[in-house]
């Protein structure tokens, strides 16, 4: 294996070559059972260059991606195939397809053309399951002369019988959302604009209907306000540069009503952004989606040799009441990783510390990974006797990751006990591009106060997953994600873990387990 | 000169030693011609500790302050004196003056005492001029039994011959509206709760009308949405842990309605928290307020010896148009800082670089400022060739600032043309503090699309007080700040920048001029 393959991760969608940007078209054929992304592509590039057009991979099972190259380019190598997304039309609504296609597979794009300073919303459509695309005849089906009008993403709204397409007028801050009966008339019903976080564009929108869970993970039926507006905003997210914001709500079919004037991050990271979700999954909630995990602010630098830039892990989302203070609560947007172990192989027996092993500063304790390819999987539970913390030192359990015991290099990851912060260094990782780029924001945080649980000592808990170059947190079960990509000194798998704490008896291991994983298929494509 | 000494800022608020926080009271009297600043304070501890006082300095420019001590102190060491604001009552509404009384200076603290688990509204008035204070016989005025309902900011609303609290139910996040008529009695008139970005609690909120200026900087008259309501949020905020956001809307003496749903924050850089407003500043508009320049996620680490955490400069704020996008403009939050150089003695001559002097990767320009004692004003505007621009490379102009050439310790600011952001890096400054506390975030941005001007190539400007550990950036006229402070080496002062840019032909230095400046008043008592 050579560096530039150790570049790519495993378990996140890479083209093999080329720049990639915003995931595009997520749908799941249900007739083969197939996951496809389909994403901002320009294989001959690695920074952002026209013509872009649409990547696409494939995916079994949602973990190891196969890519089938460019599904739809523009006429010419002026315009752009800019964002949007794929809907199935099995009820064969807009008349383009004839029996010869299984309805599972009457596969409708629903696009961005970038030309000649518009852009227009634009449908193709695919014979061959997602496969070659052919442009609508009468293209475009949405022009409103408009230069900043993009990304366009269809559902299907069961509850009035229409297609719904929520649409970004980025620089207007509106999201526009149109209906339609058959993919191809659109009609205005209202717009959502300045709110939450304007930043200083709006851009990829998703409206879905997200299931409402109880405490004891069951659905509550017959909820109305569930509905999830998310919009990503780039430049001027709060964190710099770019990020994915959302907005929980009723909606009728015309008007998404939010049930506050609060704004939230989907993710804290500072590599999350144009979050889709996929269309026609498979428990038919449609509730799984993945972001482009980069940033406008230093997306073109990052040091990748063959590519640029990877897609988050799939993560499902389910909405669940979180007590934020003792005096509020409120629904929460949660989400998981789609995580199907059954796609991985093992390298190792997975690798554990003793847990409440006593943790000191500068004694502490070590897990060796040395079957490790560079993902990782691991759970780490801690508890904190709030009573012992000194006010005034850094009161921090850290978790040091590096490629062996010996080397400078080291990725950092900690919660510190004053102000009750995860954090996460990236800037130690010895890269070229991470000492220089100011942009590559190295220090980051998420203050962490109501996701916790109290057994006597306060109690946290993550789920990591990392892969090569990018890291993906759960904490306490999906109540906040944090992504993070980082670029560890020429590409080397981390192999060894450091655990430390900075004051005696604070801190407590309840957990800390690695897992070392490798891919089944040495013959994957990315 | 000792080290200690060197460790205050000169022209930022600092006790002469133990801990501040949060501003409070702060009102100019008008009979003595003074500004009067309160602060959170323990002169015994340099962290966060109880008893928590008023402290009270007093400045005859806002510029130098006095220490004068504690104005405030609770009855007993369990409790605390927590945040709050001052008024003149010059009319006597509450009766709790005499003709002794001087009409500018009957003063009336509102302040929360925090005690035996319960937050509440109490009133303390002074005889003499706001140097010491008498506590009110039948306090509290406001107590509705809740252990977080705190920071009372009054204001005198002429329009309904009222007075106004603003009081943040910090966990149920709301900013809860009350009137009175004689600051003894309160009405509950309204609530604003779940707005914004909740973070994780409300703090220190405040409600202000503020001046709409023209293009030309003369006022709009008869305007009606042009009330401010900022709220502090901690911990949280989006950057981690603690910032000051605002709305902007109607006030009609019951209810703030703010104009839109979107959320927007006072201060890019990560501190700047529980901002506040003067009462009765001398131009009758109250729109002259100050916040302490310290983040929760690190404020008790760090490195000063004999004191704990500075307020920022005084700012001004006014209202004006700014075109965010081609296809939207918006009323946007300037602020300006009060500077007022007959104060400071100008220790040399500006110093400035050659106007559009040719700047080269590893060989740029430099300043020697061997004057300074450590306070640095500068103006810079620069230009971006953004045709020039390689999309592939960091495109950076960067300017290093140091204790002198050789060292290698360094603060570095500056912009980058692919993003069109500003960074700065606090990280490279030498401490110990800067090198180990990952919460101390090392990178910030900024986002400056629509900061500019255009003249054939894009137009940037900031104006920078430096003033030692502390730095106050001022974007195109104040249509954006940010506060960082940062730790350098043993606290030596600045005395040397170096510019460069990473690439050739894409920036022009349109101006770079560095005042060294230095107190008037060896005497400073800070």
């Amino acid at each position: 294996m050579g560096l530039q393959d150790l570049e790519h991760p495993l378990v996140h969608l890479t083209p093999p070559h080329g720049w990639l940007n915003d995931p595009n078209g997520l749908w799941y054929d249900a007739k083969d059972e197939l996951w496809h992304c389909y994403f901002q592509h320009n294989p001959d590039s690695t920074v952002w260059k026209q013509p872009i057009c649409w990547g696409h991979s494939v995916s079994k099972d949602a973990i190891i991606w196969d890519y089938k190259g460019l599904a739809i380019v523009p006429p010419d190598s002026d315009g752009g195939v800019f964002s949007g997304s794929v809907v199935v039309d099995n009820r064969n609504t807009s008349e383009l397809f004839d029996e010869s296609t299984d309805p599972r597979q009457r596969v409708v794009a629903i696009w961005t053309q970038d030309a000649d300073g518009i852009q227009r919303q634009m449908i193709s459509y695919s014979m061959d399951g997602g496969y070659s695309f052919k442009d609508y005849a009468h293209n475009p089906v949405l022009d409103i002369n408009n230069s900043n009008f993009r990304d366009p993403k269809v559902i299907w709204h069961k509850e009035t019988g229409r297609w719904i397409m929520v649409v970004a007028l980025s620089q207007k801050f509106e999201i526009s959302i149109y209906s339609s009966k058959d993919l191809i008339h659109w009609q205005y019903e209202s717009g959502f604009a300045v709110r939450g976080f304007k930043g200083l564009q709006y851009e990829c929108p998703g409206l879905i209907k997200v299931p409402l869970l109880d405490a004891n993970g069951q659905e509550v039926k017959d909820t109305k306000d569930n509905w999830v507006l998310y919009i990503s905003i780039n430049p001027g997210a709060p964190q710099g540069g770019s990020a994915t914001e959302y907005f929980i709500g009723e909606f009728d079919g015309k008007v998404f009503q939010p049930r506050d004037n609060q704004v939230r991050l989907m993710d804290l990271g500072k590599d999350f952004y144009a979050f889709q979700t996929f269309y026609n999954t498979p428990n038919d909630k449609d509730v799984i989606g993945m972001a482009w995990a980069s940033n406008w602010q230093y997306t073109n630098q990052t040091p990748t040799s063959q590519y640029r830039s990877c897609l988050t892990m799939l993560r499902k989302l389910h909405l669940q009441k979180l007590q934020i203070t003792p005096e509020y609560s409120e629904i929460n947007l949660f989400s998981a990783p789609l995580w199907d172990q059954d796609s991985l192989v093992n390298l190792a027996p997975p690798k554990s510390l003793t847990p409440d092993a006593p943790l000191l500063p500068n004694h502490g304790l070590n897990i060796n990974l040395d079957q490790g390819e560079g993902l990782l999987e691991f759970t780490w539970e801690w508890s904190v006797q709030d009573k012992l913390v000194p006010k005034a030192d850094f009161c921090g359990i850290t978790m040091f990751l590096k490629d062996q015991e010996t080397s400078n290099q080291f990725l950092s990851l900690g919660f510190e006990a004053n102000s009750s912060a995860f954090f996460l260094d990236r800037g130690n990782t010895g890269s070229h591009f991470t000492e220089t780029n100011p942009l590559f924001t190295r220090n980051l945080s998420a203050d962490l106060t109501p996701y916790r649980t109290f057994q006597g000592t306060s109690i946290y808990k993550v789920h990591g997953i990392l892969d090569r170059n990018i890291l993906e947190l759960y904490f306490n079960d999906g109540a906040l994600a944090a992504t993070y990509t980082f670029f560890y000194l020429e590409n080397r798998p981390i192999r060894w873990v450091h655990m430390e704490s900075s004051v005696n008896d604070v801190f407590k291991i309840k957990e800390l387990r690695f897992t070392e994983l490798a891919i089944k298929s040495p013959s994957k494509t990315y």
